[in-house]
């Protein structure tokens, strides 16, 4: 089992420190008085490429390069934030970059990766995209960056509850949302160092609960379908066998269903003016769960992992009206 | 004629600062890529309430303290961005205010107006509120705070260009939205004292462009119609005799169709991350026309006006798939 500390995470810190944003943490007085609690929220979206996912992917190639194991060409499979992420570490360091993906992603998407200088290979299945990363991380030379489960990316993304926490000092618990589990992983190593009294607490659409159900039976549970829920990016069908040990010492984990997800989605973009991705504000309808079963005022930091959105979900997200409804308790 | 300077800038910028955000100046390089130019945006969803509404109010309201002149009452009528201005304003010095609107106010602006501790009185048409403001107004101890037809709304909003061109230096053009003309006035006063070489250049719905009829008639024309447009913020039916005079100085004006506005709304939300509103986003359509006739790279700085979406606005914004076709010049 992986033994990473916060100081893993503070030399992750200290080496993606000059490519990435600090970026800010947030509230909005209203919702704090409508929930009578203070929420903190970690601005991911205002991230270089708009996601958390940068910090995973300029760690893993910043470490390369620092021990001079740069490879001639870095690969990945992803449709989304992780390929922008590796897109983008892969040019800070002039290497080529390939991302193999299937035939339904997003143009916008697409489109920002090859703006960051990747070549975008098309597959007609995931299954397709996938064999051919394996088969081309074969070459000599290359290396293939995982999203998630991979130790380097992890802690990098621990780095962004590593910077909140030093900004905002001790809370009552922290909430991140839960895929493959790099997020959570590192969010959990940062906050058990920075506020040790904290309660770090996992999120996920109840249309993907394969970690909810990892954890009920103490060993990676893999969807068996591809799931339907607003929170793409935590979607993913399994979590790993580094992150999964994190994912079960977490002090909560909440499953989160499609009307909160959209609800929550509408509400933060409004009242933080934060383009924020449905699979960030999820972690709402976990937060106001736990919010409901304390007692006194509390301190809470919400980890938001980014703000791509494509046009399609932005429709679905907007599709019913939320804002009629006042967040309460 | 009002005769404004660059001095009541200073001075209302002095009496807001405490009660204010100074907003960030944000960047998209994908933007600035696939245009060939710089663009940089004062970002005034993030100022506090959620648009620039608020620098006007409280300079209004912070001056009648300094001379020891605060009113017993404050009222205003407005269905918008201008109720929660003069909502939170009246709080900071804690006099009562009570907000004239119709009855189809958006629940969401009516919430945060009352958040915000003022009272909101509801009249079946816009005629009614707005004879009901003006008889409330002749109360004695009563100040009636119009949304931008006064020296001190003025200046107050031209803090932002302000703020941004002291943040970013000399630019070769400013754009801002005109609805009754507060905003791009006072803009037009910072940058002539700024950026003396830049353009000023205003934007308007052209499903709502009186000011620019005003304009090339030499005249106040109003609307005759209530105007259907995505900007609600520039849906104002006619300028006023404060504002006109530095409207009809503007170095250029720009009237944007709709489907520019709903096109730069979807890109902006995206790009910059940020819950811009569609009054806000207006402008590119004119910033884009106004860089086909430039033969040089040029840095060109907006005023996002603001972030207050309604939930029909935001199904609106989205209807169609804008994001399919990148922008380019």
């Amino acid at each position: 089992m992986s033994n990473l500390s916060i100081a893993d995470i503070v030399q992750a810190h200290r080496r993606i420190a000059p490519y990435i944003h600090e970026t800010p943490v947030v509230e909005s007085s209203l919702l704090n008085q409508w929930l009578g609690h203070e929420i903190y929220f970690k601005a991911e979206c205002l991230q270089t490429i708009g996601a958390f996912k940068i910090r995973g992917a300029v760690n893993v190639v910043t470490k390369l390069a620092e021990t001079d194991s740069l490879p001639k060409r870095i690969v990945a499979n992803s449709s989304g934030n992780h390929a922008q992420a590796v897109a983008y570490a892969a040019r800070l360091y002039g290497i080529p970059a390939t991302i193999f993906t299937t035939q339904n992603v997003s143009s916008v998407k697409a489109a920002a990766t090859e703006s960051y200088g990747a070549e975008v290979r098309r597959f007609a299945t995931r299954a397709e995209a996938d064999a051919a990363v394996q088969e081309a991380s074969q070459e000599p030379g290359t290396v293939w960056i995982p999203p998630f489960n991979h130790e380097d990316i992890i802690t990098g993304q621990g780095t962004a509850a590593f910077e909140a926490l030093m900004e905002i000092g001790d809370v009552d618990s922290v909430f991140a949302p839960c895929g493959g589990g790099g997020l959570v992983s590192g969010t959990f190593i940062s906050t058990r160092a920075l506020s040790p009294k904290a309660k770090v607490i996992g999120c996920e659409p109840l249309n993907a609960n394969d970690a909810a159900e990892s954890r009920r039976k103490g060993s990676i549970q893999s969807l068996t379908e591809t799931p339907v829920t607003l929170a793409d990016g935590a979607a993913t069908p399994a979590v790993g066998n580094i992150t999964f040990p994190y994912i079960q010492q977490l002090d909560g984990f909440f499953e989160v269903n499609e009307n909160d997800i959209a609800y929550w989605t509408q509400w933060l973009q409004h009242l933080l003016k934060l383009h924020v991705e449905p699979t960030s504000a999820m972690c709402m309808g976990g937060v106001v769960e736990w919010l409901k079963q304390q007692s006194e005022p509390k301190r809470v930091l919400v980890i938001l992992s980014g703000g791509n959105i494509s046009e399609a979900s932005m429709r679905n997200i907007w599709a019913e009206d939320h804002l009629s409804r006042v967040p309460s308790l």
